[in-house]
């Protein structure tokens, strides 16, 4: 809270008292508008200490009760609203906290989030040039910029922002589906062939979520086995198309994945592509986690084949560190995108104006208006330039690489994943109590431990890690790495406190079972 | 540009110096992003400033001269990416000047863009209660509050933020098609009786879009008569189902629009509501632009009969001047949303948690990461309470009516709808030298007139408008009132320098024809 002196009776004004509708009070806009920023540099610097916690964790009615999130029937004070920014900033989990560790995409880029700031303050809708004309130009560069990390020239393909890898992927089977069946846009899909599209067991769900809105049916988005880590089995592809086909399905759509959820893994993305060329099917690669291994000289081979897909998803808010959202969709035939979404509606997107109308957007978008997410990523990216992506890509998985390392030489730590390949590091805690049961009932127990562990973390709000279960194995952590503020000091403070956490609950946790 | 004095040594430093990768650098990163505040809070100042103006235009490959977009291989520092802010700045359009009419979401609200600041700075993924506790009470509260509006009880309802009212509409489609044939989510529609849809010719192109996407098919989702001015006529409706039905379609959606792009029409919900009974038809209502008029006591009687819907879109972002995005769906089944979407995806939202699982919302949405936009709205409506968004969309409305009072009585102005009942006004501007001529001649002139006048403006950068042809008149311009900064003289100066733009134009135009 900063309104002190002379900020005084900025406190006492109303946002109305403001700009735009206030053209007197400049300065007293300018120093409501410091104030707010001034407090929330004050939230990263305490986000940042490690001394703070992760989360101050409350039960949904408890929180209820502590919060007021009513709409008043009038206008609350400046004062107010900063009153009201403190008390979420208080309950609200440090996402850019070092130890958070609990989704994949972790962190807080300052120049990203700055680049947020602008992004609101301009407040641009990307369907057409006349109103978006620099960010219209700035998104061509970027995506060709990504085109070419993928290895695609910059004729080749083209590429769209979407709201989040899901709706990319959504449109790359929509994309698949007109370009072997470009009547179905009009015509839809009753008395059509049975449309199948194959995925691995180990990808996204919305995969089967994009099979289910297109009018696919999530049981015609078939399962391809992958080995122990969650890699797809190409043989294993190829006997399922096979199948299919027997079957009288119309196989249309394989989706590999670069960087799976839980695992980390990377499908063999050639083996795949030469099932995909021998029986003419559309290949997707869905490398929202994975993609920004591309920036990684070092690393990239991973993605090797990538290059022959048909189709992209790659989040910049998952391993490159954007702030949310951030995704791209990028397909590999010119004019695709826009022959697939086009609706032609004239009365938005003018073919008459005074400008080349090919640099609107809104046409080949599944969406109308459209967020700008690129200024962040263009402003981030040139912050670090290509060298500095680099640096920041190999230091996770170098740390990735420690982390692995000490947690197979510390006592009372199993790997799920031997091998990790990525930044998801999978991992049991043990206790000593269970240590020398038989498998079946140790991993009964464990089953239970992972979330009691996890349950004690939020409590203390001292870290955050994520756990599942997979179809073999009982539950797991699922550490991941993409957090610029981790150093191994915090690598080393997460195994530590598994342990002290674990060791008191395991002899009450025994006790019930 | 605010690096003076002891901020010249910060615009020496690179990202990298500063938090999270830097702790030493606490004062630089404050003063650093201090500056970035202060810099952003100067351009709101110029943009409400109306000396400046709305844009500074420049043809594609032109700008593409003037700047620097690629990405460097080494990192810029940071007075290099102020600098580059500033380019950008210098050529993007001024959305919040009080002179941009050209898009239904106007303006620049400072506590929605605040809003925004701290929305980027927390950086929550919406998808689990366990990293977005407060939010997700936040957005639960404030979908209520929109449901109450509505006239749904609280327990009868559910809702998703989305992004952008075109998938907010796609969410819709897929809910009502669960809804009446669950079994589509699984099997798909190959072999499934034809569905169809019905929305208004005048209504969004993402009803067909949502179609397309659906595998319905943009062919079957059938163009309902609307009336002069773009209301859908409900007799019309009842025939084309009836007729539909005969020729053996399985009709399921109707698509009500509560405010028209072009002409903001409201078509008469109750109506359609009674042929949608009639038929056991789901009624959607799209009211992204006119959502917010359930805000007004005095003017919501437009949406009477919108509480009989089964689902609702509502962009917040439109007539409520909320920053880009934020839209909202709501559904008139409990748990329907959910059935629909779910993929249950265990490694994502697991079941045992240690809080209730129910508050997650992952499985209900379409995406999987989901950004935060209830923070800003929420900021914003305590901003105003209740009764400041009465106010402001009140004023609005009273603008709309100054404005058509003034061009009905301004030479050279036509009115295409003589009576708006919304936001837009439609008009042309009849330069005098072709006043006199058949009307035939007349309006093949006006089709170009009109986009003549618009790229004059554009040259000029004084004020920006849109225009449009509909299926029976030529190019006319669409005024919206929507930005808050906006004044009746502002409205006057618009009317002005479309007549200095016209009076110039036309003889050399004319020359030409």
């Amino acid at each position: 809270m900063n309104f002190e002196a002379e900020e005084k009776k900025i406190g006492n004004l109303y946002a109305t008292d403001l700009l735009p509708q206030n053209l007197e009070n400049l300065d007293e806009t300018r120093l409501f508008l410091q104030g707010f920023a001034q407090f929330l540099i004050q939230y990263i610097q305490d986000e940042n200490n490690r001394d703070n916690k992760v989360l101050d964790f409350h039960q949904p009615s408890e929180l209820l009760r502590k919060l007021d999130l009513k709409i008043p029937e009038n206008p609350m004070n400046l004062s107010q609203l900063l009153q009201s920014c403190n008390e979420v900033l208080k309950y609200c989990v440090k996402t850019g906290h070092p130890r958070f560790f609990n989704q994949i995409p972790c962190g807080l880029d300052l120049i990203s989030m700055a680049g947020e700031w602008l992004t609101a303050t301009v407040n641009t809708n990307m369907f057409t040039y006349e109103v978006a004309s620099v960010f219209i130009l700035m998104e061509q560069e970027i995506l060709r910029t990504m085109m070419n990390l993928i290895g695609w020239t910059p004729h080749e393909g083209d590429g769209i922002f979407t709201p989040g890898g899901s709706i990319a992927n959504l449109y790359a089977m929509n994309s698949a589906r007109y370009y072997g069946f470009p009547q179905i846009k009009s015509s839809g899909m009753s008395f059509m062939p049975k449309l199948c599209a194959f995925t691995s067991e180990d990808s996204h769900y919305s995969i089967k979520s994009a099979a289910a809105v297109c009018g696919i049916g999530t049981d015609n988005c078939f399962p391809i086995k992958t080995d122990e880590y969650g890699r797809m089995i190409p043989s294993a592809l190829e006997q399922e198309i096979i199948r299919c086909k027997k079957e009288g399905f119309h196989p249309f759509f394989v989706c590999a994945t670069a960087g799976t959820t839980v695992y980390g893994a990377f499908d063999p993305l050639n083996g795949i592509a030469d099932v995909c060329e021998k029986y003419g099917l559309w290949l997707h690669v869905d490398a929202a986690w994975g993609g920004g291994l591309l920036l990684s000289p070092e690393y990239r081979h991973k993605l090797s084949g990538i290059e022959r897909a048909n189709s992209i998803t790659w989040d910049p808010h998952k391993l490159m560190g954007v702030t949310l959202q951030c995704s791209a969709c990028f397909i590999r035939h010119k004019d695709l995108l826009l022959k697939t979404n086009q609706m032609s509606a004239d009365y938005l997107f003018q073919q008459d104006k005074c400008y080349d109308v090919r640099y609107d957007t809104g046409d080949k978008a599944m969406q109308c208006g459209r967020r700008n997410d690129v200024f962040k990523l263009w402003l981030m990216w040139r912050s670090k330039g290509m060298e500095g992506f680099r640096h920041q890509i190999n230091r996770c998985i170098d740390l990735a690489k420690y982390f692995t390392n000490k947690i197979k030489n510390t006592k009372g730590f199993e790997m799920v994943d031997p091998h990790p390949e990525f930044l998801n590091i999978c991992f049991w805690y043990v206790p000593e109590s269970i240590r020398c049961l038989r498998p079946e009932e140790k991993y009964s127990l464990l089953s239970k431990v992972t979330p009691k562990i996890k349950a004690k973390m939020m409590e203390r709000g001292t870290t955050m890690v994520s756990y599942q279960q997979d179809k073999h194995r009982p539950n797991f952590f699922r550490m991941i790495i993409s957090n610029q503020a981790t150093t191994r000091d915090d690598l080393d403070f997460l195994i530590e406190e598994i342990i002290n956490i674990g060791k008191d609950l395991i002899m009450e946790h025994l006790e019930i079972a």
